[in-house]
């Protein structure tokens, strides 16, 4: 079935498989200590314009890296700031909670957080004179886009970086979608932007034209000490990690990354402008992959029929928001038959 | 290079990954609910002559599955009993530890326990009158082939499975080369032995032909419920379960999972053959695909030149115990080479 | 210096002490197994009107027992709805989530959350088409008196039950405070109510009288097997478990538990008076012991260096809350000492 | 009944009793802020000879003292070496597992590890090629006196201290029963040594004197940041501190400390006597207050209905092992009665 359901419906981009193809028969040694997952470390650190103290490791999926990152990175006595519709806080079955790790919500705009909310709740946290007795904010995790498929611009994420220092904090970025997030064309980030103004992050792979794996990269020698060992202890080291350093090498060779997210881009603004001629209603304006528009209920029941979308929320009690993805994977056909049926 | 360092050297076996090459354009759902898994879920319980109240899923690699299966079933007051060897608790970096899971190691003999030493250790556990301050013994993990290559036999699984229900503990065995361990010429045991003979266990496919993947059975309405979730929040839900789905679904088709075991115990045949031939002694007579010889430091250093191999432990001052393990991957060529070399 | 800083300011109430000192050289067993922590025991099932099912266990501190009663009573895909300032989200150091459980907070209302705010969570997440990726609601958690020092009345305890019956959810009350909740004046609750209206919930030592201790009340054949090794593997079982037996067991002889709380709601009903008497606003009505008034940031210092009380938040810009308790321990002289500086 | 069933039958030493008694009125501030806090540990660090750099916290339990010293001090990647029948590996329902943390447990001789079995353990890890994949070693634990009231002399802790520093450990003493291992006439330890030849200890009070609470000592600065956050975190930290503070002021006051741990001893050393002159066997050498009987079956049937002592294990099929203890409680005529009873 024609499907928009989300951005991970196919197998790997084929440039992504035909590498793992070429590389099926090398012997190679296990757990990333093999040569692909060295030099798609080395290209990935190019791309981002980082150095020699920055690490780049591989995890097979977006949950896990955001349990092992947050859990290795934050002092016992922190927790993570985010927005209430973060990831982390919403969808991912309190997995950070079963790490040990205490979310700090806030109320966040359009799946979006600021950096003066960031810095009032850090401020009221140090002036409260119980504090000691309370989870201490050791790190601000944003995703980008978010999980509404908004963006954060070059001033936003500058500030929340500030104020993260200015109180001891890391900011962690989760680009499960980070392919989408620099190709939109609202998007003043590039990834070596993106690499300069956090602490850590990761280049989704799974989301982004890759069958599993994320590349978590600490841009600035501040790397867990025996992270192999950490990664190891929670479950997530891979014993064949070429599978995952042989997609990376190929999504980082020839500008594919790029590639992949700016044809998903080109296929999302056409898809926006299908619904938007045919008079349709978005939930939100979403400069990326993920498009939010709100369906008639019967409308929805028609269309579920033929192609396959996200339900997200309840918009009234006529009305439900549902969600269009692209991809890699979006035909010109799928969207000739999707304009087909509104 | 010429390498039996290990039985995850290669990619995939070339009819997994074509698999992998067929479906890959094809649109499924996410999280494992894939016609795939689907598909490969019905061929291992047929397989392991198993019926509808049996359940099976798909995680990403070993040491998670062990944990998720281990902290899952396991009640809050109990713990694993284990042989000291065992992949758990010698070389899982604390991975269930991690999980608040306590490991109760068993001095084994060649990496196996006997249902006469689980027995004494419950029998004298119960008889403790402080036992309610210590960790009730719930489960009995065991490695089938073990650390150490070696097997157990039908009788001895059952007597196994019985000291276990004796007890009220789970049977939990790791299958990550069950394959090799099916396919020994000394084993008696059938993948439907295995699946009646135990609560829970794992066909490992990383090991075994597959780029990864570990398939739990739960033999018998057994599987904890949401077991999806629970899944979730140990971060080892794969978006893309079709990679594990489709590649399972290989393995269990025309018997691709037998062949494989059988190949790989052949080229061990004969590469034991090739060493004693030439007088070479083995740590231990080890019926399956990893084979354990004893080295001369010196000849050691000139083999490592040319070939791939494990090193596994100090035998004496001058001679070191060191591993070749064969797989779907291994050539005649590679076994030629190394002949040539002794 | 006079204090109304806390409720645990003072040591043991001069009953409570006494029965310390005469069963000081007493041979008792370990562990909670003593004469008088089954005395206690049954003293508090008597009081609470509850049969044989019932279970009654002492924890030395709040934060533990929420940690203990939490994490045993929740199945393993649940996490706690509470409120937003409840204790357990707000003040106690990411105390459940160390032990890997998520707390789901609503937005309260002085403290207080209400059945229809829980039922809309509910049903909010069984219609997410994506609840098997999020925690499951399992338990509610209120506090009574609250953080606030508000209580629930009968009908709002009734219908909160009502609503966790509904959707599957356990009702636990931490009852830190609850002889002030029990003895307010706005109250129609008794403690046959609170046993009968949740499914557990504790009586608070700490703050209402003893050196340390909370009684936790399973009030239905639900206590978690083997409790008594999930609370030693949670660190929180006492050798000497006597001294919250010895404690509990005079708390509720002649009535003293009920006696504490009358004399400090009097005690704060009396400095009420007197703040409103003197003009000064609350920050809330509270009808317990806690007593939350907003001081000009002058009076404040002038005040604070002549008597000891709990800074709360911060009103404006120039003036603050504060917080003044009473207990067992406050006396007339402390009220007219008060009195004067106003 | 008389007992020697455990050195924590009694109430609290007379002395400590009458400072809580006498201090029991006084306003103090909570969380171990107060003054006896802080008068104690200044006592306590003065009798260890320690200086300014040196910290000292009350917590209420040894298995959570345990947990808290251990889960604190190690890092992520570590676990701690101990002697099998170690208390945190035998007798503690794995509440250091339930913290994430392995025990690394050795085989040890009547309750003792030595310096040369640690410095093989770890000379064989990492003399491993995959130790990275396993559970670094990071705390050596002891127990002083061990579980079988045996002690190490100041030659055996200097050679423990300088192996765990070799190895980059730090060394941890659980002296829930230290009052006793001091005074033994057998040992050649003092309390400034035990503090000046490890990195963190406790001074056991609930089994020393003390209704409740341990005193842990960090002897060089090396106390874990925001340690009172971390103790809330686990549910440890006490409201009122002052239960403890109190108590280990006295018990640092006039030397009590030392001579309750003397008067234990001599009874003791006296009940020894009594054992050896009627004929009995002992089952080791216990140079400390608890003494380990070898009993036929038959006359320990009889002996407990007059007397409490505690059962340890079975060592043959018609005799056990059980354990007398004595303490601050112990009297000249429980002893004489014992002796009628011989």
């Amino acid at each position: 079935m024609v499907s928009f359901a989300s951005d991970y419906i196919a197998g790997a981009h084929p440039k992504v498989l035909q590498r793992l193809v070429e590389t099926n028969h090398e012997n190679l040694s296990g757990y990333g200590t093999d040569e692909y997952c060295a030099s798609a470390a080395r290209k990935i650190k190019k791309a981002c314009g980082l150095g020699d103290d920055a690490d780049v490791f591989f995890i097979s999926g977006g949950t896990q890296t955001n349990q092992v990152v947050i859990s290795t990175m934050l002092k016992d006595y922190e927790g993570v700031i985010c927005a209430d519709t973060g990831h982390i806080n919403a969808h991912e079955a309190g997995a950070i909670e079963y790490f040990g790790v205490k979310a700090l919500p806030l109320k966040g705009t359009a799946g979006k957080i600021t950096a003066v909310a960031v810095d009032e709740y850090c401020r009221t946290f140090y002036g409260d004179d119980n504090h000691e007795h309370m989870v201490f904010p050791g790190m601000v995790y944003i995703s980008l886009p978010t999980e509404y498929g908004t963006i954060y611009s070059k001033k936003e994420l500058t500030d929340l970086y500030e104020v993260c220092h200015k109180h001891d904090m890391a900011l962690f970025i989760d680009g499960a979608r980070l392919a989408y997030g620099l190709q939109s064309k609202s998007s003043d980030l590039t990834l070596k932007d993106v690499a300069a103004l956090c602490d850590v992050f990761y280049i989704g792979g799974t989301k982004c034209g890759a069958l599993c794996g994320e590349a978590v990269v600490f841009t600035k020698g501040n790397c867990p000490k025996h992270f192999v060992n950490l990664i190891k202890k929670r479950g997530a080291l891979l014993a064949k990690g070429r599978l995952m350093g042989v997609q990376f090498d190929a999504l980082f060779t020839d500008g594919l990354y790029e590639e992949i997210g700016r044809y998903a881009i080109d296929m999302a603004e056409r898809l926006k402008k299908i619904f938007a001629d045919k008079g349709y209603r978005f939930f939100l304006d979403s400069p990326t992959n993920q498009q939010f528009v709100i369906l008639d209920n019967s409308k929805l029941k028609e269309l579920e029929k033929k192609v396959s979308f996200g339900f997200w929320e309840k918009y009234s009690d006529t009305e439900t928001v549902v969600r269009f993805a692209t991809s890699w994977s979006t035909t010109e056909e799928d969207l000739k038959f999707l304009e087909s049926l509104l």
